[in-house]
């Protein structure tokens, strides 16, 4: 907070400190506004050992380590922040260079125009209000358009850049186990016409609404990094726009790359607004959800011409992406009827319910092709909906989920005929040795779309701890393919996240996302692995806490023990005490064999020297180790 | 605590309350003398819905649910409990029957006689001090030796009926997906014979100490249900037997089947005699941590005498297995020298100092016959330490890791020779990809001796979250065939475990331990996950909190966002709200297709024929489905 108070227009509400030792950098692309965000983690040196010296060692530095950063100007000191005024819309010079998109005068929905004249809401207003861009009569607009046209975009560009970590962590690269990617194509170098490629084909979505130009461009996809999305709903209580704000910056901060803004109630319009232009990743949301509020929650009641309304309205505001239930047909719904827990998803259900009253298919089956054609308009990417995926371990995998997937991958092919991204969602509530076919059937039938997953829950047994139950899911279907992965709090089944709740869901599924990336041989993945285990090989306490996905956690959870500041650079930890440390020990093995002055002969040769010499003199010398 | 209170000589500080709507039960078995004891929860009934009848629909009674017990005596109202007595030594007379073992004068320990002859101490020793049971000369009295001649012990029994929780849950037992167990040899049914001839085999053991008769039998095996082991360690502030009981109490509350007591400082002798009287679960310990301070923390004045009289000593108080790191070659070291964290085992580094500072291999390993004669004149079990366990992503799997495995599988072998009961322990920080090559290699190497790993940790990068990191690799081995994890908690890495963190371990481990029997396809395991799931869909809110791993989390959690006694009865819940509720719609699509009168049918055919009729009706009734 204390940043942020020294920023004029700035909000307190709004978390604005850059974690620890971290300073905001921004790589530079091909011209000067491609400028991709990064978090530098400044390390502390590494502290030659000089056994039975007596003295100190040799001080040597350890370079900067960077990480991608998901946490947008907010944590950029030099940023001005008003969230009044929105984030700057970084990406409107190339979206408006491309010459393919014309600037409405007014909302073209007519719950946009209604909500626009409404004079009694503007006093929850931004002040400054965009007017909504849409492509020129007969113009696609999507990433996907361009992609196929040859085009590489500077979305693609900056994607590529922010994609490519690994090369400022070059140092440590090699250092990394083979993975096994099951059939991905992760090359070792992310270029800009490889992520060309890769939308190109469908393989990858660059979710990104010309309407959103404050999003710092990112991509979902098998052969990226694995990415994760955090779900956000306003509060009954809440009437500020730095609350809301504030919610997201939080979902951010911890490295949430996308949010989905569930929001209900009666000013979601205007609470959308808020987030929306005050957001650096891309926003999703489930249009039902503000269909149904519209018709007074009686499912039965939405058309077709609401429906469309809604998605007009909430592309026109900047929504990245949509889910989109349409997988729902009217003959799968009987096969839910024996189900343990029926259909558990909201829009699902919702569907469901209409088919049944209507006895007729969805109007989000039979309008499909007007959905994509509007989707196309604005570049909205598709989430296409799991309705029915499982709510219980029984009901993991049975036919209802996989005739909806099947039909997930119908609805793919038709949205890509009209150029729009397509990602699919994916359950849900899967036993472990039950995943692998949900991901294998979804490469198949989706043809590699990318893969959406919530979770999976391995069991139905824990809540209050479902974000750990669905974080072992997570991470496997991760590793076998999946490109995004929904988090789950602590809080699934039983209530509403507060904060705490929010970031250990972020933590949790940032831990799965990881563990995927290790596991599929993402480059240069085990970086941070790597630089970690050496600070805490070496006992940089600081560095430890540092480059861990929450330094606060971490540091405050070591103080609890040895709240002294001298135990963060003590050579030894609370585990073992002073006495027998282990890491001592080995420093030891390895300092012993240096010091016969060995230096021309291998390290294995060392060692082997080192071992042969008599035992006393290493007894003589053992005494000294701990400092 | 109340309960506690109406107890007579019932300490306060040790956590006696059962869990919500259980009670204990005990299950007999062919003698009165094998009593199993099991948790039973009650369940509310299920009202039957009557959609738009306006009536509330029939009760329909639930049958309680049984869990599998680790809590002990502790949790049952009716047993008496002094700590300062102990438990009642259940397993006496099945010793003493089998005519094999001779009580002694005096401990026979150098250390342990010391002890007993400090009257300084008389202050902190228990009321009742028992006196060691030993085999008679030439005597084997290891429930391998017993299996190996065809005898089924009373343990053995007591370990089937335990196991076969299932029979008690049979309603819902065919409710179950096939799992995939890699080759284990899992049967319907756990029968006496069954537990007797995975013992004998070396594919199971039952750590159970002669000294340790307030044992409640376990099992440790890939044929069983998965375990979990919860370290302890004693607190530099703490004198008082009740607290130190009240550690393992609640680890065992949670789910703890063994605790290992890592305690050090002056009383560890005492402290581990009041864990050991007052345990009903297996204790393990490692002898080297309480060598190493008799010789002040200097690894290199350990001796083979002193390390004889740690293990005898230990061995008559009662502990059931011991941790012994007799892998650790003198060839091995220099294998360690150029990993990134070296040598991360406690264990491992003491003796790794000691081969370099004599230059010969450890008394562990030389002495290596003479440990199992005093294994087998007490039944302790081995769990052969993995003193080389990779300590990082970057060091998993290589060669120093598995060069130990492949000696603790010689280690094994000669161990069964004396009939002495083996298990194998297992790392560390392993990638996922590259966890099953653990367990394959176990298999292979130690000829199917139950494993036994500390996680694996999948990432390095989230100190504060490593039970959540591990969880993941913990639930991947264990469905893989580990028989026991070790739990890791937040503090990993940082701190010392308080109470919450020992409580968050042990969930996050039982959590992985059951998505692995899920996996597995355990019979029966399944149960659980559909009787907590009915009560969810039910909206059971009570039954759902009651039937998962931790109530008070999940109570706590739903009550923060509806704290309202109605809102346990409601049938919506605080995520979607009274307005659309998932669950509700499909509750009506049921009752819809049942309400027309088609019971005679087929379930699918009532759902297909009630879809067929007209949509108005539907539309009728559904404004009533609300409560």
């Amino acid at each position: 907070m204390a940043v942020a108070d020294r920023i004029p227009g700035a909000s307190s509400r709004v978390t604005r400190d850059p974690l620890p030792r971290s300073r905001k950098i921004y790589v530079e692309g091909s011209s000067p506004s491609i400028r991709v965000p990064m978090r530098e983690i400044s390390l502390q040196p590494t502290r030659e050992s000089s056994p039975g010296s007596g003295e100190d060692g040799r001080l040597i530095k350890n370079p900067p380590f960077l990480v991608y950063d998901t946490s947008g100007p907010y944590t950029d000191p030099d940023a001005p922040i008003d969230v009044r005024r929105g984030l700057p819309p970084l990406r409107e010079a190339w979206i408006e260079e491309r010459g393919d998109t014309e600037v409405l005068s007014e909302p073209t929905s007519g719950y946009g125009k209604l909500r626009a004249s409404n004079s009694s809401l503007d006093a929850i207003r931004l002040e400054a209000t965009a007017t909504p861009r849409r492509a020129r009569a007969g113009q696609r607009v999507t990433q996907m358009h361009y992609a196929r046209r040859g085009i590489v975009t500077p979305e693609m560009e900056f994607i590529a850049i922010r994609e490519n970590q690994k090369r400022a962590m070059a140092a440590d690269i090699d250092h990394q186990h083979a993975g096994e990617s099951f059939g991905a194509a992760i090359p070792a170098e992310i270029t800009p016409e490889f992520v060309r490629s890769e939308v190109a084909r469908g393989r990858a979505i660059i979710p990104a609404n010309i309407n959103h130009p404050e999003l710092e461009p990112m991509i979902i996809g098998r052969n990226f990094l694995v990415k994760i999305n955090a779900n956000l709903g306003n509060s009954a209580v809440t009437s500020s726009i730095e609350e809301e704000v504030e919610k997201m910056v939080w979902a951010i901060r911890w490295g949430g790359d996308t949010v989905m803004d569930l929001s209900t109630g009666q000013n979601i319009h205007e609470t959308r607004e808020w987030i929306l232009r005050n957001s650096p990743v891309p926003i999703g949301t489930v249009p039902i959800y503000q269909a149904l509020e519209k018709v007074d929650g009686r499912p039965e009641e939405l058309t077709w011409d609401m429906f469309r309304d809604t998605l007009v309205e909430q592309a026109e505001q900047g929504v990245d992406y949509f889910t989109i239930h349409a997988g729902v047909l009217l003959r799968y719904i009987p096969m839910t009827a024996k189900r343990r827990t029926g259909i558990v998803s909201r829009g699902g259900s919702i569907m469901a319910k209409w088919c049944l009253a209507h006895h007729q298919e969805s109007f989000l089956y039979t309008h499909w092709d007007e959905i994509c054609e509007i989707m196309a308009a604005y570049d909205v990417s598709f989430s296409i909906g799991d309705g029915l995926r499982p709510g219980s371990i029984e009901d993991a995998n049975d036919e209802a989920q996989f005739a909806e997937l099947k039909t997930q991958g119908e609805l793919t092919e038709r949205a890509w005929q009209q150029d729009v991204q397509v990602m699919n969602e994916g359950p849900g509530h899967v036993p472990m040795h039950m995943i692998k076919e949900n991901m294998d059937k979804q490469l198949e039938w989706c043809h590699e779309a990318p893969f959406y997953t919530l979770g999976p829950l391995t069991t139905d047994i824990a809540p209050g701890y479902d974000h750990i139950t669905s974080a072992i899911g997570a991470a496997m279907i991760g590793w076998y393919g999946t490109a995004m992965l929904c988090y789950v709090t602590p809080k699934e089944h039983l209530g509403l996240p507060n904060r705490e709740d929010v970031k250990e869901g972020v933590i949790a599924y940032k831990i799965a996302a990881h563990a995927a990336d290790l596991a599929k041989g993402h480059p240069g993945a085990q970086a941070r692995d790597n630089a970690l285990s050496k600070a805490r090989f070496e006992f940089r306490w600081e560095d430890q806490f540092n480059l861990s996905l929450d330094p606060d956690t971490a540091r405050e959870y070591h103080d609890e023990t040895l709240p002294q500041e001298g135990a963060k650079v003590a050579h030894f930890c609370s585990m073992c005490g002073p006495k027998f440390c282990s890491m001592e020990i080995t420093q030891q093995i390895r300092d012993y064999a240096a010091q016969q002055g060995l230096e021309g002969q291998s390290d294995d040769e060392i060692v082997q020297i080192g071992l042969t010499t008599k035992s006393e003199e290493f007894q003589k010398k053992g005494g000294k180790i701990y400092v």
